[in-house]
């Protein structure tokens, strides 16, 4: 159904995002992204496209998580279709504030398609990893 | 490539969850989601399989969110494949605490596949809606 070369090629995509957050470059980040894909952020937010994306990201980079560092490991890919495929990825981001050193965890969903022969992000969305107590938004 | 009758079912399906939620039923609310369902929940935890939703949303069901009501608002449906899917819902949580009734916003990512002729959803999503300010899980 699927070749080690597909999952091969998912999981290089998915540390070409890594490499653009880390290198601070929305456009780098943005680029496995497919031009119409949806992305909702941590914050519940829904991003549309992949232009939105890098100019979104650019302004963190910019500014709140300027000189960050985000570490991205994939927990597993699975193909629904030989060119549809789900992976689950876990963040770990190391970024300054003025109270300083802070860490905060996530975890999200990539749905990934392949159109002409080429991976693609399809789809997107990034959770807060918070302590399971109280009501959601309210950690 | 793809019937509005897909689309209806597609809706109908984000209308049972819905409408187990409310009823408190941890199976009722399962039940669209296939066997080998991926679901990462609100705090960003990920749950495996129909059983571990409708055993972890009981729990919720019973507990914190005993009497609560949660308005699913779909936003938006496409096809990838005639037989793989993208929606995204909106979610209004109305429930109760010791200061009072609370409301609590969030969007989900459903992923949606027909297998012999019938849709479940493969992966799920959820999000909280936080305001953008400060760092993710700590808004």
């Amino acid at each position: 159904m699927s070749g080690t070369s597909d999952e091969d090629a998912i999981r290089d995509l998915v540390r070409t995002v890594e490499e653009g957050w880390n290198a601070g470059s929305g456009e780098r980040f943005a680029a496995p992204f497919a031009e119409d894909s949806d992305y909702v952020i941590v914050y519940g937010t829904h991003a549309k496209g992949r232009a939105m994306i890098a100019d979104g990201h650019q302004q963190i980079f910019d500014t709140i998580y300027a000189g960050s560092n985000n570490t991205f490991t994939v927990e597993d890919v699975r193909f629904f279709r030989p060119d549809v495929a789900l992976a689950h990825v876990h963040h770990v981001l190391r970024f300054h504030q003025e109270a300083g050193a802070q860490e905060a965890e996530a975890r999200s969903t990539w749905v990934l398609t392949k159109e002409d022969g080429r991976w693609s992000v399809a789809a997107f969305q990034n959770t807060a990893i918070v302590p399971f107590e109280g009501p959601p938004g309210r950690p």
